[in-house]
C-alpha cells in the first residue's frame, strides 16, 4: 500500500468508489453535484470530526469513519428526517497509508447503509485528519422536530440508556474489560427509526440528540424553547456499565451520565395528554422529567434540586 | 482581537452569527440541522478549499471565503439548480486572529447573498486552514443538466470569456498591473442565472463548469457522455487580458486558456437544431465546437488537429 501523497487525489477518489456501495437512487454521482428526488422538506446538517478530538484510543479507522457519519445522521434523526445521502470531505495527512483512508470510507459507507442511504459525493485534500460530512434527509411530509417547541407541562423522555459511551471511555483509560460500553463508544448508533416514528406521530414538541451530553441538551432545549425543565435522577435509564465501571475506577456516575457527549439517544418532549399516541409509535423510551415555567435546567436528586450547567461539550 | 484558541468554538459560532445575514426562509438554524422547503429535486455538492492550494498571493480572507462558497455554487449552476443554502465547515489554525475568520465568513455570506441564498449551518474546529462547504439547491421542477447527455452532432458553447483567472495569476506572479484579470481570479462568479436559464430551456444535453479548466472539462464530457469532441481554437472567447499578460510575461496563451482552473464559466452542449431556443434564454454564449462520434477531446488550431490532455487540475 502507498501513502496518500503517492496515490494522488484523482486516483484516490476512483479507488474510494470501489470500496463503497454505489448510490443507486441518485443521479449524478459522476458529476460534481448529486440530485436527490424530494418528497418533502429537505434537511441538511454538517459536522466535523477530528483525529485530535474524536478518536479515542483504540478506535479503528472504520469506527472513526462510522462515527463521522453517525454524528450527522443523528442530527437528521433528531429532526425526524429520513436520510437521503451523505457528502464526505476528507482532509487527511499526506503520509497516511491509503488503506486507512479506504477503511474510513468503508466505515462511513457502513453507517450510511445502516441508515438505509449512501455516500453521494465528496472531496479529498491533504490535511490534519479531519472528516467533514454533510448529511441530507427528507421529511417525507412529516413536520420536523425542532428545539424550540417545548411547552411548560410537557413530559421529557429519552430513547435507550445513558452513560454507556462515557463508561466505555473510562474503561479504556483504566484498562477495564467492559465490552458493551466500549462498543457503544466506538460505534454510535443514530436513532433514525425512532426519529421518523416520533416525528410521524405528530405529538412531539421538541427533540434533540444527546451528542453533547444530557446536561447540554437540557440547557439547549431551555434556551431555544424559552422554558425551564426538571430532570429526576432516579428516573434516568442509566446503562448498567456505568455502575460497574464507576465501582472499579471510582469514577463519578453523575458526571458520566450528565456531562459526557458521544451519546446518540434522542431526548424529546410531548404534552402529557398525548402519551398514548407517543407510546403507539412502538419506540422504547423512558420518562425522565418535565418542562416548567422556570428558567434553566434543574436536576432533582436525593430530594435536592440543583441547576445543571452545560457539560464539557 | 484574540486568536481562535482564546475565543473558543461556542463563542466563535455566536460571533459568526453576528457577522453574517440570518437565513430567513430556513427553519432550524439554531438546531444542528436546517430545514429547507423543497419545490423540486434537491441538488447537493461539496468542495474543499485550502490555504495551501487555493489562496493565491494577495487574496484577502474575504476573497478566500467568497471563493470557497463560489466553487460550490458553481457546481449547482452547472446543474441548473437554484441555491437554497450553504453549510460551512471550517478547520482553522488555533493561532489565527479571530477577525480573519469573521472576514472569511463574511466573504462566504457575500457570495451566498450574490447567489440569493444564505449560510444555513456549519461547524468550526481547529485545523490547517481548510474550508469545506456543501451547497444545496432546488431544481424547482427543471431537469438537472448532467455530464453524460451530450450526443454526436451537438454544439458546444461556453458562457463568458476564458483565461482571465490564469492571466490574473501570471500578472501577480510577475508584478504586472492587470486589474480585471486579478479581480476575476480573486472573486470568481458562479453562473447561477445562466445555469437556471439553460436548464429551464430544456434543450441543453450536458453542462459542466470550467473550475478545472477547459481541457479537463472537455475530457470529462467525453468520458461521461462516451463521445468525442472538437474545439476550434479560433472560436474561443479569450479574455483580452490573456494577450496583454502573455506579451509582458512571455507566457503561453494556449496553456492559460486550456489548462488552467479557477474559471467558473459553464460549458454546455445542445442539438444544433435547438440553437434558437437556447438563444431565447438571453444568456450570452460563444459556440466553440461540436460533439463527435470519436473518442477523446481534440483541439483544432492552425489547421492542425491534436488531442487535448487533462489540464493541471
Amino acid at each position: 500500500m502507498s501513502s496518500l501523497k503517492d496515490v494522488g487525489e484523482r486516483q484516490l477518489i476512483k479507488n474510494i468508489r470501489k470500496v463503497i456501495r454505489p448510490a443507486p437512487a441518485v443521479q449524478g454521482t459522476e458529476d460534481d453535484a448529486a440530485v436527490l428526488k424530494s418528497k418533502g422538506d429537505t434537511v441538511v446538517c454538517s459536522d466535523i470530526v477530528t483525529f485530535d478530538r474524536h478518536r479515542p484510543k483504540g478506535m479503528t479507522s472504520e469506527q472513526f469513519g462510522w462515527t463521522a457519519a453517525a454524528v450527522n445522521f443523528s442530527d437528521l434523526a433528531a429532526m425526524g428526517a429520513k436520510p437521503t445521502g451523505i457528502v464526505v470531505s476528507l482532509a487527511m495527512p499526506d503520509d497516511m497509508d491509503e488503506s486507512e483512508l479506504y477503511d474510513m470510507m468503508s466505515g462511513i459507507d457502513q453507517c450510511a447503509e445502516y441508515c438505509e442511504t449512501a455516500v453521494i459525493g465528496g472531496d479529498t485534500k491533504p490535511g490534519p485528519g479531519v472528516i467533514s460530512c454533510t448529511a441530507v434527509g427528507d421529511m417525507e411530509g412529516r413536520k420536523p422536530m425542532m428545539r424550540n417547541g417545548a411547552n411548560p407541562g410537557d413530559i421529557i423522555a429519552v430513547t435507550g440508556s445513558l452513560g454507556g459511551p462515557a463508561a466505555g471511555f473510562a474503561a479504556i483509560e483504566n484498562g477495564i474489560d467492559a465490552e458493551d460500553a466500549i462498543f457503544s463508544l466506538m460505534t454510535p448508533v443514530p436513532m433514525i427509526k425512532e426519529g421518523i416514528a416520533l416525528s410521524g406521530c405528530g405529538k412531539v414538541t421538541s427533540c434533540i440528540d444527546l451528542s453533547d451530553g444530557l446536561a447540554t441538551a437540557a440547557n439547549t432545549i431551555c434556551e431555544q424553547s424559552r422554558c425551564g425543565l426538571e430532570i429526576v435522577w432516579e428516573f434516568l435509564p442509566i446503562s448498567p456499565d456505568v455502575d460497574d465501571v464507576c465501582l472499579e475506577t471510582k469514577g463519578n456516575e453523575e458526571d458520566m451520565v450528565l456531562n459526557w457527549g458521544g451519546e446518540y439517544e434522542l431526548m424529546f418532549t410531548f404534552p402529557k395528554e398525548d402519551i398514548e399516541e407517543v407510546q403507539k409509535t412502538g419506540i422504547f423510551f423512558s420518562i425522565i422529567g418535565h418542562i416548567t415555567n422556570d428558567d434553566g435546567a434543574y436536576l432533582l436528586k436525593n430530594d435536592e434540586k440543583r441547576r445543571m450547567d452545560n457539560g464539557r461539550y
